[in-house]
């Protein structure tokens, strides 16, 4: 059902797209459609790259999932860029942290806390990501936000450059740790046998082709939102912080939010947690630092150094997922405990 | 016998400081007079709260333990808000927080082990809290402190105002969580069936009555206790910061700080854990935001942000607490960890 | 083998050290030279401490071990603080802190994965060792950084005195702990009996006189390196910080690097650890107290305040150490997260 609904979204918004941007469409309009349509299409992408991960078997296909999971993400990005939205990109990255951990993983305890008084997953899982989520956030981006502070602008970019390629090369390492050296080892014995029914939906063919196009429309409407944003701003009284933060971060999210708070409520909370963290790990991982080096094509360079809200807002955030997530074991207080602190810092980020 | 101590503080105390304000005795020995008067009060108004608490069965009285669990330094506070000694209310709260945690725990925790090699506690409980220590402390104190710094007065407040209405939410929703939804849920098999023999002290009548008649004489010592320590600070070379941290903090806690020691002497570390963490929750999640809810109404309105040193003292209390905590087991020497942390703190605060 | 060619490198090391001083060899080549010459003299004192620790029995043993095992570089730091380099000197603790933490731990858990898939070591100490850690760096360190931001440099120094002689108190406790009260209490099943074959390598007398000649020997070629560091500096274009964090901190702790690795490659995780954490908690709670309270007897006392990024650089250490370490099992990935964490701050730090 939701797959039809996604389906008519696409079929209407990207033709609509074309034309609103040919026909000069009100902005705020437009400002929807686009939002719309690319949650629509990100569904496509999902689905395909999922089923190409299923027919590519399990170390390919964990390959494929950890390099298109963020792709909406990852293209939107690049647009903006592009525009020079530096302050835009680096807001939606702490969007997709913050947003991912907070309301994500919020959303999937307190909603699968409803129906099950208590919902375990991995904790070896858990411990993992664990270290990962502090060198990523509390190491990699807290020393160059502390460092910088004495550099000129060449040296911030040094650093940041230096940062990004670790950063690439540990999250391959993590790859490798994870489908290569250690598959199973840390495997919980309820969460064994879980993935051996999964079926592929499309055919190689049909998933090749949905992806491939779906990416290209993607990056279609992408560069027409990212030049909404001025006029979006100013009508609504946002800041462009505000819009990267809140806005971007849910867009490029929406279809994996969706599918984390499905699978809780399925009691699948293993792999609720999976997506909300999994995916952080690789926005901080891997969709960050190759926006650095991407960036560095560009007339204005990203460095990978945020401003103190957003930077304080990741660190918390890491803090109080660890501190909730370390026993293994979820229940609705601890959603809603996610929830509450989403919500201060979307007040921060709104009033700023 | 402690209970005898207090009830002759508190008839020779209550009217010497009526008497002691009428006739304008010396400031400082009124000092005095006001603390130890306040610290017998509260005695009584413990007491009446768990009478009534046992009468009133565990729902209504897990709830009247935590509204009236910290009765007192709510009084005093209000008090010196009224008094527009803002500050001094914020370096009470820091003190209450950083008290419970190092001071108490730290005691409970030593005194404890002298007698005993090991002693545990709960540890699902230890991680429930862990996490809202860092919701509270390490979010919502961080985040207005760090978003701040770019705001103008009018939106401090707003933020101020918006986090302490999610912190009160909150804080009744973990109450319910633990009186309702998932009463025994996490409960420790050693801690079972302690509950049970409790039978209450005074009568309805009698402790409604204690209650009552404590909290006006509390109100009006601690009304004349505020206006004195701008000459305490001057006599003895303090600064305010330092009354509000360290003597407010204590007077305003004795009487729980009391408890928990006797509780980790008669090796019942669970119940001491409960006091010094329970109580740190309860000021950082109801009485600072009632706080600031309630200054909304005063000349000089409070908003959530504390000194840098009065928030990094609280921010390391906490991770330092869940380091300490986090295994379920306590001996002497994580005890005298706890203290030398709070010792520091204190050279630090009163060096400032 | 290792321990012939330390044999010959001190027999060469030491005349060519007074030679090149007499002469006036090139400035660049003696700093190698007293590196070298000081590495290998470290490994002797490192075997005599290790031999009367043996003979004395555990206690008396614990306590050497726990004096002399930083004594190079105490020896290197206090003639440098004589020399003035009060910065020299903080950015050489930080650099033992963030080495031993990342660099010895990172590359004991790498180099032991290559070989075994996981390695356990005991969870009890892990966590007991986080609690200090948390203490040492997180209160100890930071504490005096953020208050001493109001303060005249007379209270900072009287701040960083308290702190240091509380800092002293507690590591003496904690080695009472350890020796006295608790040996054994938390001891895991895996361990017991690893300890009872060891025999000591040299006897009384001859270990004794080892550790005095080096020790002097030591003292004699640190003061010759440490008035190489200026011109080195000049020469490669590096920080006096960069010295400081990077090479003073290496060449203190070289022998100590070795036979961590050694041991993780044995399998014997535990100590491995140990070693890591421990020779940590020895710098930060002994070595940099004894400092601070040294250099109240040179012209420039040194306050127990570190630059921001040396501060956070080891918070963040402690806390990824913690996250990773806290369950304890070790692979090579986990190696591998601590060594990138390594080569981040050593490039933010050569940048600097």
């Amino acid at each position: 059902m939701v797959n039809k609904l996604f389906l008519i979204m696409a079929v209407i918004g990207v033709p609509l797209s074309i034309a609103g941007s040919l026909f000069h469409f009100p902005t705020i309009l437009m400002f929807v459609v686009y939002c719309l349509t690319i949650i629509a299409l990100a569904g496509f992408m999902g689905r395909a790259t999922e089923s190409l991960a299923i027919l590519a078997g399990e170390r390919i296909g964990g390959l494929l999932n950890a390099t298109f999971g963020n792709a909406v993400e990852l293209i939107i990005s690049i647009f903006a860029l592009k525009a020079g939205l530096v302050g835009v990109v680096l807001a939606s990255l702490t969007g997709s942290v913050i947003g991912n951990l907070l309301l994500v993983a919020g959303l999937s305890f307190f909603v699968g806390g409803l129906k099950y008084k208590r919902q375990e997953f991995n904790v070896y899982d858990a411990r993992h990501n664990s270290g990962l989520l502090v060198f990523a956030v509390i190491v990699a981006f807290v020393i160059p936000e502390v460092f910088s502070q004495g550099m000129e602008e060449a040296q911030k970019i040094s650093l940041s450059t230096g940062i990004s390629i670790i950063l690439i090369i540990l999250y391959l390492a993590a790859l490798f740790f994870k489908l290569v050296t250690h598959r199973g080892v840390y495997q919980h014995k309820a969460d064994a046998g879980n993935d051996h029914e999964e079926e592929a939906e499309w055919s190689m063919g049909k998933a090749f082709a949905a992806l491939l196009i779906s990416t290209v429309a993607v990056a279609y409407v992408s560069e027409k939102l990212v030049h909404t944003f001025e006029e979006v701003a100013e009508t609504f009284g946002w800041s462009e912080l505000f819009i990267g933060i809140i806005i971007v971060a849910i867009v490029g999210n929406a279809a994996e939010h969706a599918s984390a708070i499905i699978m809780a409520y399925k009691n699948k909370m293993g792999v609720a947690v999976e997506i909300a963290v999994g995916s952080t790990l690789q926005v901080a991982m891997f969709v960050a630092p190759v926006l650095v080096l991407v960036s560095l094509f560009f007339p204005t360079p990203m460095p990978l150094v945020f401003t103190m809200s957003e930077l304080i807002s990741m660190v918390t955030a890491v803090l109080l997922t660890i501190a909730i997530s370390n026993d293994g074991d979820t229940n609705w207080f601890e959603g809603a405990t996610l929830l509450a602190a989403y919500t201060i810092m979307g007040i921060g980020f709104y009033l700023l």
